[in-house]
């Protein structure tokens, strides 16, 4: 049975705040009946959207406060004047125990950079990832760093393939999942000299994964692994070309379907499977980016989203809590964190001892 | 009047060979009646292919080799082996001044390598780099590089920044392009040293360009800019996602749409929509990546296309050859390169002067 978890919302975060994030909180408790909640913002908005959903009244808790972390803050400014904010009293819920997770719509810099402050990094993690769960043809998975950080030495990427593997686990519920390192190509050769390393390393040493080698930002989609492991530039930049990539799809079907009196009719006929193709495609279905590596579950949901969306970032920070994400993870990263280390470095003095790779054989294959 | 331009085809790239190349020659010549080829490759393949196509024989001339170089060769390989192969002729053709650009749908690596080897870099140009055309909303935009390098310097960046807007007035016919700095947010602060010291060399110096600053993925499709200027590890995981989540969005269309009797009957209704929509869609309408920055044009077609989608690989080259491409991105080299560099030495003299920036305010702003 599930036990009874307990998740801190910032209930200003977002672009609609209460309004939004109580009907969430709602939906989720629908789907489980065990959450209990903790609001933190303006408790007079909180209420007032709390009186409309009597059986999540039974369930929260509301905690008033007046400071409101904004969307344009930069992270070193929130950190400065952050405290007793509605975004840093879930974070400090979730560092003394009080709540299982935090979730929040608001500032995603100012996010990560409070939650790196009050939950630290994991034993042995150099840096905190941002984990997002990607849609697949079959299912989603799970692609890391999605812009916590720029660039990642060869023992961040194999500390982030164990994060990403550890969080299949909890979310997907597979033992051992698979996993690869994204490149511009499958073959040894290609990539840089910290995603070779990497790809070196997690093929040398026995973890609690299945990993599968390098993968192309095609079959991501196809769902070739369950865990995409890139630096964050890269795997930023390839969430937002895929997210516009989508859209822009969207708009060709529509100018396509409402192009002539017949198309019209056609797609009138066709509208179930209209409504599934946008069911499947809904951004809100896989709301919730996860910083990973730190000392308690932090979900960063859409700041635009709605309460359907906001309600999957809790039902993620939920699934993550109730499989103890982070004793397992912690436990993951003292087994085998040492044996990377160990691995790195033995590689490290074979490189020096070898000549160093000429850069005309980094060649890409574009357009194959 | 468009003056005659003489295309030269290794007739033997790619998944098909002759079959392919020569009906997509002959698609070619229709739409310009100017055009002049030159096959390289297995003469009786080539010449029954050309029997089919009586205007093309006219127009071409047949150039017989064995030697084909394979699409797994690695591009050393090529290098030490590839003289005289239908891949290595075109590429000589174009260096002599025998054809005005050369096509090819064979391995990329080896493409790339002979390429840079007979056609040298432009004076100036350090790194040459791979465009790709990228269907927007509106029509298209260039995007590079998508895979010649791994990684690029700022000045690097800056010269990509000169060769797309060159290719863009070629191509498009624009005389002041926009041009746009791929990067995980649109703030100041964002993205690594590289990117950031690009944007300010790109701000400060005067150019032949409408520069526009960062942007993010999402906006590429949606035709923010005319050209998107980005290393060459990002932008070929960019492509390759969008090419994934192309395909992945088509496979769920077509699942909606055949899920019921009423949904295929309006399918087939909206049949005049769905086919605007797949040649909206098609990967073959703007297929061919470009190696900018050399001495001469050389275009790579996807391997595995079709006769389509070959001559739209041969319209790119012959719009590059038409518009004098490489005479105008040899004359801005020429003209802004210096500047450039100027810009960028005075630059380092500050930041080596300034203390440098704390990696905490290189947070990317995932799911936002």
């Amino acid at each position: 049975m599930a036990s009874p978890k307990i998740i801190a919302l910032d209930a200003m975060g977002g672009d609609h705040g209460p309004e939004v994030v109580v009907p969430g909180a709602a939906l989720s408790l629908e789907r489980q009946p065990s959450l209990n909640f903790i609001f933190y913002g303006n408790s007079a908005r909180i209420e007032t959207a709390l009186a409309h959903h009597p059986a999540l009244l039974k369930a929260s808790r509301v905690v008033h406060t007046d400071h409101v972390i904004a969307m344009d803050e930069k992270p070193s400014q929130a950190l400065r004047r952050g405290k007793g904010s509605s975004m840093w009293l879930p974070l400090e819920a979730v560092k003394t125990g009080e709540a299982h997770a935090a979730v929040s719509a608001g500032n995603t810099g100012a996010l990560m950079a409070i939650s790196k402050i009050l939950l630290r990094p994991i034993a042995g993690i150099e840096r905190p990832a941002i984990a997002a769960l990607w849609p697949t043809i079959h299912s989603e998975c799970i692609v890391l760093d999605v812009g916590a950080n720029i660039g990642a030495t060869a023992q961040q990427l194999t500390d982030f393939s164990l994060m990403g593997a550890a969080m299949a686990r909890a979310v997907f519920h597979i033992e051992r999942p698979s996993v690869g390192l994204l490149n511009v190509g499958t073959e040894e050769v290609k990539g840089n000299d910290d995603v070779k390393a990497a790809h070196a390393l997690l093929k040398s040493v026995e973890l609690p994964l299945d990993y599968k080698g390098f993968i192309e930002g095609d079959r991501i989609g196809q769902g070739a692994v369950d865990v995409v492991v890139v630096e964050g530039f890269a795997g930023n930049i390839a969430l937002k070309t895929a997210e516009g990539t989508a859209r822009q799809i969207s708009s060709y079907l529509k100018a396509a379907m409402t192009s002539s009196f017949v198309t019209k009719l056609g797609a009138l006929l066709a509208r179930g499977g209209f409504v599934a193709l946008k069911e499947k495609m809904d951004p809100r279905r896989v709301n919730g980016g996860t910083f990973l590596g730190l000392n308690g579950i932090a979900v960063k949901s859409h700041g635009g989203t709605d309460a359907y969306g906001f309600a999957s970032a809790i039902d993620l920070a939920y699934e993550m809590a109730q499989s103890d994400l982070i004793a397992r993870l912690t436990s993951d990263i003292k087994n085998f964190h040492h044996k990377l280390s160990a691995a790195a470095q033995s590689q490290e003095q074979i490189q020096t001892s070898a000549p160093s790779t000429p850069p005309s054989v980094a060649l890409g294959n574009a357009g194959e």
